[in-house]
């Protein structure tokens, strides 16, 4: 059940992420020139729901970068680690696809390929890789750590961390996670677009090469590890100097 | 007292739906060009609030496509199927009547007469039957499933399904609804809409029929099946997966 | 203390809901054509703001509809309306004199008599007064049934009304109050920027008429009764149905 | 590990408060142009996330106004004033050298070195020494009375404030202090750019004179004592009338 709700719960993440990129940006779309709050208040409330539907049953990790971090602190079990990433690999890949299916006709209106690939995968305002792979490690630094607040928040002192899958993702938290990661769209996505999670960005990246899209361009193979290296980092970083500080009990 | 809960709470719904459409889109109106953010946020709000006023006593389906899911699995009596589809038909003409009365002076004001029907009933952005059916699924299918997924979030596991109208639309859960809503306008409305509610369109697709608007045009007929067909599908296909799957306890 | 929590409570309502008209309208203001979405999530804001302050002081009314609503049904002591109109009255006054005082260069910079009075008062986008009065009655209908309904939510059916200061006004509701008021702005202020309540439209019309704000103009008392008439017909008649339909237990 | 929380917490704020002013304001950032509401929801938010990670230790002031505020009626405790400031101040510059950092290549990018100076401290609409004190002590006024008002409301009447530290930061009211944060940008922001805030003001600006910024500017220290003295004042002149008025029980 872990991983089938990993899978679903990306799954929907990147449906309505990708989705609400693909109504900003693609022709003749409703949504079309929406701006920079709606990118960010979608992809937050894809967040938050899909941690709503999945976070009972898995925790709600929803990526790989939440979930090494976890298991870099004896929070998560390593033997699960595999299962997870590929759950959420998988998930992302058919949420991109189901994107792909949601704007069908959009895609043919559509001039510009680099639009086209923004759908599916970021791409930074100005290229330089540095640069973008240390704001991917500051962005995912503040998602880990501010997800670990949160749960500290939400949990009394002292009460341990024994049960994490029951402690994140019900009741209130879901939608705080989902605010924060608009938080950071709001605030740290102008550089790099935000991936701030490897599976979000090399899921749909595969969907791109994959899929039977009118007009594309290539899937930029050259940037692609940067939102994975990136974020791992961040999150891993994240979770040690949380510990580290003493905050969460 | 159900279908009374059902009438009004479908009327809240569309008065506040329909009304934040004519605001954006009707010509002189102070939030015309509001933007996408203004629409989805619209219909959300209009979602969890006609939701906090009626779900203590019908459940707040306000959607045929939610009721014929949930009958669909036995978590709803099919004997009060028919009498929750014809309040919810009715209230949404009376939503879209009282919109009507609402932007009275701004229908002769505005020139363009798909704008105004657009007000009333979805029209899509790019016109393919099959594409714009298959968008109506996929979007009504999410709203299914969250709705499912946030119910079985904000109620332990296992404690059953005994009393939906209660569970619904009560304490938090009507505005985590309104903000899945919201969510998917944010993004997967851009190409149709989102209808994702048969009584949503077509009740105010009858009542542009009938209402004397100045300068309309045609209710556009030809469209009217999709945003019947596509959210019971969608919405039926959600509660079986999730079922199936294994979510809900 | 019930008066002075609706004085202080109107005062910050205004405050922030006249200082958010100012930041969009006002000449080099940083919030300069904020647009729509702004304007409403200010609005709502600001009464979720002064209801968290108020609320357990005296039920945070600050609208004399929300007032004369209460009273017309037996749910608020006839003997305490003229002291909490009159406080409301005052404490509008009151946060429109603050608005003046913390936009103080702004005055000067703005060439357009009409976006001046238009911080403090509504004025219709199409003069039409049965039309006007139609809209407010809609909006401020909308607003108490809606009070109202979150109230019955927040409580369990068969509490009854015994303890309203104390029901309204603490925990999640303010929030969800101040989120209703963003839907109605969202939808339904298109015709007449949504008054929907006598204090916030009269009390600021008068400081506009007494303050020395540099090129103003006339205060447009020929409208003046329109959001005072309208909300309390439209209040009063919600409180009325809402009982009526059998809503609240 | 109340100074280590005051320094996290504000560091928090300013890294997400900064950036979502220079996502909206540095050239080729991916949120540019995003408007009043991206500005306001991104500060609101780094409030609400700074809160939550760092409430339960320190109370998470985050604010030399809040902290002597607090300290000016008793209710924060005289010894602890100085650390928590210069927590603060240097929490604040460190989040200032987080924004640089996360926007690297975007400063070269930018002609307009007051653009520039704007993301680390706030430059008034109009110039003018006295309107912009006024307006930052109306701000921070309202900021300190919401702030009590909330944590009043959020617990029982007569519970007396003995345990400020765990009442503030947990649960629900962090969400809520952000959400006030974001009506007082959207309501007050307009004249001074909001800074409420002494430390939010003056660590950003000590950052903007030591980095090697590009075409960087003076850092405007003539004006530099106002979201100082504006602020404290402010605040203190909130917590003490709030206390006279009887609020907070």
């Amino acid at each position: 059940m872990e991983y089938l709700a990993e899978f679903v719960g990306t799954a929907i993440l990147i449906l309505l992420g990708g989705g609400v990129v693909a109504g900003v940006t693609l022709a003749k779309s409703k949504a079309n020139n929406g701006g920079w709050i709606v990118i960010t208040l979608g992809w937050g409330m894809a967040v938050a729901m899909a941690v709503y539907v999945t976070g009972q049953y898995s925790g709600a990790h929803l990526n790989p970068a939440v979930t090494l971090a976890l298991a870099s602190t004896g929070d998560f079990e390593l033997a699960l680690v595999p299962g997870y990433i590929a759950a959420q690999m998988a998930g992302a890949f058919t949420g991109a696809v189901l994107v792909y299916l949601a704007y069908l006709p959009h895609w043919g209106e559509t001039e510009d390929a680099e639009t086209k690939l923004g759908v599916f995968s970021t791409i930074p305002a100005v290229r330089s890789i540095p640069a973008n792979l240390l704001t991917e490690v500051i962005g995912t630094f503040l998602l880990v750590f501010g997800i670990l607040g949160i749960n500290a928040n939400m949990n009394p002192i002292g009460e341990g961390d024994a049960n994490l899958a029951a402690l994140f993702g019900t009741g209130f938290a879901p939608l705080l996670v989902g605010l924060l990661v608009t938080a950071i769209g709001l605030s740290l996505g102008g550089p790099t677009g935000y991936a701030i999670n490897p599976a979000r960005d090399l899921g749909p990246r595969l969907a791109h090469l994959v899929l039977p899209i009118p007009g594309k361009g290539g899937s930029d193979w050259s940037y692609s590890w940067v939102p994975v290296v990136g974020p791992i980092v961040g999150g891993v970083l994240a979770a040690q100097v949380f510990g580290l500080l003493g905050f969460g009990g």
